[in-house]
Parts: C-alpha cells; sequence; structure tokens
C-alpha cells in the first residue's frame, strides 16, 4: 500500500481508448463532429459504459444524463471523489477536447483497480451532458451542481424546441434534471485534465498548467440608437449614425481592456445594422459584447469601465444607448487543496508546472461552487473547436499521470 | 399665343387631385403605402388615367406598364416633351414624393388643353413603375430609355420570384419592357419636379433647387477575412479579428471623406460578422459599402481612395481583404438647356433658385442618358421616405407653375 506514490497509469489502454473513441463521429480530418444528444454522442457515451463494464467497474446514468463509471470504497457511506470532463462536442470540433479527460478518469480508475488500492473514497469517473453548450450552458455539470435556473430550460441557448426534442430523445426529462442534484455532502472534489486549447504553456515550455482559476464571463447586448436617413440625401455631418458609434466602440473597448485590464480580454462577435440596406443610415446597432476576467471583482469594474464607454461614445456621437446583459458566469476560483495536489504529483514526476488562468468554460466552475474542484491543462496546438487541435501523446500521458496521483493524493494523504 | 408666358396652372384643381391621390394608400399618419404593383399602387394608375379621360387627355400603358395621359400636337410625327415622375412609394413612405410631379405634369398638360395653345410637340404626362426600385431598380424608366439590363432581370433587387409574380400580376412580361425602349430620336426632353427630400433650399432660403447633376453610385461588398478563434483562450493581440477591420474602416471613410471629397457621401448600411456567436472572433466581416458623387470622374477617384483605405486598414490588422462592386448607377448631368428653361421660369415668376446636385436616384437619371432632361426641386422638410415628409403647399403651386412655364418655354421658345 506504500506504492501509490510511483503508480502510473497503462500507457497503452489509454491510447487504444483514445483511438477507438477518436473513431466515433470522425470527420476523416482529426476532428469529431459529436453535438450533444446526436447519434455520434450517444454511440461515445454506450461504448464508455460498455469500456467500464469491461474493467469490471459499476456504471450509471443520473437524471441528467450524466453517464459514469464507478470504483466503490469499502463504505458505501464514504465521499465520491468525482474525475471527469465530456464526450460531445462542438459541431466539427477536435478529438482531445473533453474526450481526453474521460478517458483520463476512466484510466484513472482502472489503474487503481488494477494496483488493488483501497480508498477511503469512492473514485467516480464522470461523462457530464453537454458541457459545449449545444442546449443548455454545462447542463450535464450544472445540473449535479444543483445550479439549474428556470430560465436555463426556459430560453435555452439552443432554443427551447432543440431542449425538449433532446431531452426526450435521451429518454430524459426536465424534471429529471433537477433530481440530478448531488448533495455537496457526499462529494470528495472534482478533478479534470483537458487540453490548454491555447499555447501558453508550450509558450512557456511547461509540462502541466494548474488552473488558478477559471474566468467570470459576461455577455451584453449593447444598442446604438441613431436615426435612419437617406444615405444620398442626408449629409455626413447631420447624420446620427449608429453603425459609427458601434464602430468606435468595438476599437475603443479593445485598446481600453490592453491598456487597463491585463489579462482580462473581451470580444464582439455580434452585430446587427438595423434596417440594414446600403441606402439607409443605420438607426440601430446591436452589439453582442463578451467579456472575461479573473474574479467577479474585476468582471465588475470591467463591467462599469465598458458601459461607461459605451455611454461616452453614444455620447460623442449624438446617439441613444442600451444595454441588456444577456449571461454572466461567475469567476471559479480552484481549491488550493485541488491545486497542490497536481502540484505534488507533477512534482513526484518530475514534471514543469505552473499555474494559469482558465480563459474558457470548464464543468469545473459547475464543480468548484459546491466542492474542492480543481483542474489541469496540458500543452496543445491548433486552438480550439477545430479538427487541428492537437496535443502530443507523452503530453497526453503526462496529464493522466498527473490526474492520477493527484486522485490519490487527495484520497489518501 | 402670346400669352403663354403669363400661364399658371389652376391651384385649386390640382391640390384636389393631390388630397385625392393621397387617400389611396393613405397610411392614417400622412403617409402613403403604394409598393410597386401593391393594390393601392394599381388604384393610384387607375385613378391617374381617370383623371386624364376626365381631361379629355389622351392615355397609354405601355409595356414596362408606364402610365401616361398625353396632349398630342397637330403633327403625329413630331417628338414627345416627356413630363413626369412616379406614383409607387417605399413601403409607409411619404405622400409627396413622386405623387407631387405625377400630378404636376399631368396638371400642366391640361392648362396647356385648356388655354387652347398648339404646341409643336406632344406633351406626355408619365408615371414611371417602379421608381422606388421594389422589383428592380427604376424599372420603368430605365425600360423606356432602353437600359434594361439581362442581370437586371435575372437579379433584381427585390428577388426574381418578386419580379415574375409582380409583373405576371400587373399583366406584363419580362419580354414586353424591352418593348417598353422608345428611340431617342422621338423625344424632345423630359422635365420632372419633386421634393428635395432634405433641407438645403430652406437653409438657403431659396424656392426652386434646379438639379445640376444626379450624383453617381457605387455600392461594394467589402469583406475583411480573419481568423475564428476562441474568444476566451485567444489573447488579445494574438487575433485576426475581421471586425476590428470593419470598425476602423467604418470611422476612416468617413473621415476621408469628409476631408478630401467635399460633397461627396457614403454609408456603410450592412454589417455581417461570421459566424456571429459571442464567444468566437469574427473570422469574417462582410460590409455594405455605398457612395455617391457629382460626376463619374469624382466617384472613380473616390472609389479608388476608399479600396486604398480599406487595403491599408487589412494590412494594419493583418486580415485579408476582397472587394466586390454590386452597384454602379453613373452621375447624371442635367442638360443646360432644361436648366436654362427652369431657370427663366422661375425668374417669370420672381421665385428665388439656385442649382444643386441630387444626391438621390430619380427617373431623371434613365432619361438623361437618351434626351435633354432636367428636374426641379421645391423646398422639403421631414426626410425622405417618411410619412413626415412635407412640402408646402405654395411650394408645389410655384413647382407646378414652374414645370409649367419650362415646358412650353422648351416646347415655343
Amino acid at each position: 500500500m506504500t506504492e501509490w506514490r510511483n503508480l502510473r497509469i497503462n500507457a497503452q489502454r489509454l491510447r487504444d481508448d483514445f483511438s477507438a473513441l477518436s473513431e466515433i463521429g470522425s470527420t476523416g480530418d482529426g476532428g469529431v463532429n459529436r453535438p450533444t444528444f446526436s447519434e455520434a454522442h450517444f454511440a461515445a457515451r454506450r461504448w464508455l459504459l460498455d469500456r467500464a463494464h469491461a474493467a469490471s467497474l459499476e456504471t450509471q446514468i443520473d437524471a441528467a444524463g450524466n453517464h459514469s463509471a464507478r470504483l466503490p470504497a469499502a463504505d458505501p457511506h464514504t465521499l465520491t471523489l468525482l474525475i471527469g470532463s465530456h464526450l460531445d462536442s462542438v459541431p466539427f470540433g477536435g478529438r482531445f477536447d473533453g474526450a481526453l479527460g474521460v478517458l483520463a478518469a476512466l484510466e484513472v480508475l482502472r489503474t487503481v483497480k488494477e494496483a488493488g488500492l483501497t480508498l477511503p473514497v469512492h473514485l467516480e469517473a464522470i461523462d457530464f451532458t453537454d458541457e459545449e453548450s449545444t442546449l443548455v450552458a454545462l447542463l450535464g455539470s450544472r445540473a449535479l451542481a444543483g445550479q439549474l435556473t428556470e430560465r436555463d430550460l426556459q430560453q435555452p441557448r439552443g432554443g427551447r424546441a432543440a431542449l425538449l426534442a433532446g431531452l426526450q430523445h435521451a429518454g430524459l426529462t426536465e424534471a429529471g434534471l433537477v433530481q440530478a442534484a448531488r448533495s455537496p455532502a457526499t462529494l470528495a472534489g472534482y478533478l479534470e485534465l483537458h487540453i490548454e486549447q491555447s499555447e501558453r504553456l508550450i509558450d512557456a515550455d511547461q509540462q502541466i498548467g494548474i488552473v488558478s482559476a477559471l474566468v467570470g464571463i459576461h455577455a451584453y447586448v449593447i444598442t446604438f440608437q441613431g436615426r435612419a436617413d437617406h444615405a444620398g440625401t442626408t449629409p455626413l455631418t447631420a447624420r446620427a449614425d449608429a453603425g459609427l458609434g458601434a464602430a468606435a466602440f468595438m476599437l475603443a473597448a479593445r485598446q481600453h481592456v490592453l491598456q487597463h485590464f491585463p489579462g482580462a480580454v473581451m470580444n464582439v462577435g455580434r452585430l446587427h445594422l438595423h434596417p440594414g440596406a446600403y441606402n439607409i443610415v443605420p438607426e440601430r446597432a446591436e452589439l453582442g459584447l463578451e467579456f472575461r476576467a479573473e474574479s467577479d471583482t474585476r468582471l465588475e469594474e470591467l463591467q462599469v469601465a465598458l458601459l461607461a464607454l459605451a455611454e461616452q461614445i453614444a455620447e460623442d456621437y449624438g446617439l441613444g444607448l442600451s444595454a441588456e446583459q444577456v449571461a454572466a458566469v461567475p469567476a471559479a476560483a480552484c481549491a488550493p487543496s485541488v491545486r497542490q495536489s497536481f502540484a505534488t504529483a507533477a512534482d513526484s514526476l518530475g514534471l514543469r508546472h505552473t499555474e494559469l488562468l482558465s480563459y474558457a468554460g470548464h464543468d469545473t466552475m459547475s464543480l468548484a461552487a459546491i466542492c474542492p474542484a480543481g483542474m489541469i491543462f496540458i500543452p496543445s496546438t491548433g486552438g480550439s473547436h477545430s479538427h487541428r487541435e492537437h496535443a502530443a501523446w507523452h503530453d497526453c500521458l503526462n496529464g493522466a499521470n498527473v490526474l492520477l496521483r493527484a486522485a490519490l493524493t487527495l484520497a489518501l494523504a
């Protein structure tokens, strides 16, 4: 029982699983197309349970459709240490995003079981439903964390009709989603392995990134209101052109974030000019603004600054202004105990590691609110949500071994 | 026969007609809704022919649906002096735009007929089909001027299906549209009265605006091509954000026109960001640009300058660039003889007049290419294409009298 500190996962088995899973919904170019509740998504989840059965692990599907393999402790009333990620993808996404984390979690359970270790906690490898938010943002993990709201279900991102059809297709119910909530008192913690999806680790020549916090995300519709005039007969200086306000805001907001909010990011990914005719001065510009920062305090400061900037620009251009918040995901700090267990594990493997922020949403955000949670990144290239995303196999193995040893550290130390 | 220089139109008759016509398609707020080939548009055109019959004028509908009242000269082989405008409106437009010009033209014919004047030219009051370009830009007048192209008909502004349905509804055919072309050798000229639709005459305290030229109009789709990145994980400085290129262009193009092209105007009335998600950096921005200038030479210079500006911005922001011309309406100079006849007429009525550019498209643009053509503006308020557009009645009368005397000057002088 002392050799647990030297355990490693079975590299060949993990690699075989990764190859097999990558075939499910393969797009033939290195990517996979497994949107939530697509046939490929269902197939991947069935395959996961088959692999768990083959390893003589228990399996479970909860009322939010989350799929789990379980390695129970001797005491049925003890806590559960969750390790997981997700098998769904964005449309035509990559084969590492989510999938690697689920397979590594499964491999952790198999490795512990094979080693004959008796742990004081249940281990559960979990594949969360709809991490990519095709239907509802972080559907499965937020259901488990008891965070789903009426608005999530009534006005879901993917549309109400798609949600209802998807749930029915998956054999789930709205009422059931709420039943999926677990008591925080039953959870020992949550660990997740994920590819980084940007290249900070590579640039810094690090092998493991320990996430200190996941940034919070606010989204707004900012509307500049001008006047629809004839684009021929109205002199340039006599117009109230809502498009100019939007354009000035896009440039100024970026400058402001760069200068005054280092580490934060923003994006204007949507913009509609109304009425949208070549020969009519835009009377209204609706701009979809999103920004992310490392803490809720910083997010709040950024929000105040950006809205003040929009007001100043509206005044400068003689426009009206309104702003409607359409999304607010709080920042999530990772638990110091979990971060320490990752650092200890990486050190035991001789891996170079660093702490960093996660700028993307992950299931860890949901879990951080109800139990000690944390995640690691491994180096990746080719960006995110693309068939080009890639992680070197040795980095995948390093990540899985850190996950294994961190789980054992938390369970046994 | 010498008192023609003192002739005036019948003010009460014109006003009664204007009131009656304003009821057809009335929106109840001072505006009318008579889009091309709507029931209200058909009703207005039938009403016009009824009024012509009541005045014992000849009537005619050509193969492009243009509706005319005619006062023939003694010699059937002589030239025709056209006077006209249009009875169609934009959706929920104003009651003066186009309608006043058609009624004034009809009133000119009635006045001449009542006065017993024998002219050496036929007079024809014409209501052109689809001046507002619901289906095809300046459909009726361009058909008459022999300017319709295959592209106009195959890829009409309003869509091919709407064009075919509209033609059928109006009892017209595509083949017929081409047949509507008249030989320039049969035309003595074209005169048009229209409200100004901007307030230059009011600002300058002038009663009659004599149009020196109608600006040419170029329209482009300018596409900035960047890279779709995750809006969280991709640092601001590592992005190729197509939206920023579009924003910078919108601001810079306006400044450039203001500084270097006085009198010209531009507009970005459309902008689409792709893929259009809050959390994805825009990979492509398609910007609908229109600009107008007083001559084709100036238009060409402006085009070169704006495209060079777009190229510079694309380079600055690390973006690709493409530009596709989607419309090119040449500038149209009004004939000196017609401008002079308007000036002489205005002088004879003691009206303050000035020359100005037309920044909007009018049927005069089509006619200017095939015969001596010109138009006058009367002061108006409330902008354009709005139920708020308004012209004082005394200005309407002044315009109609200038139209009458200019027509007589051209016909008799």
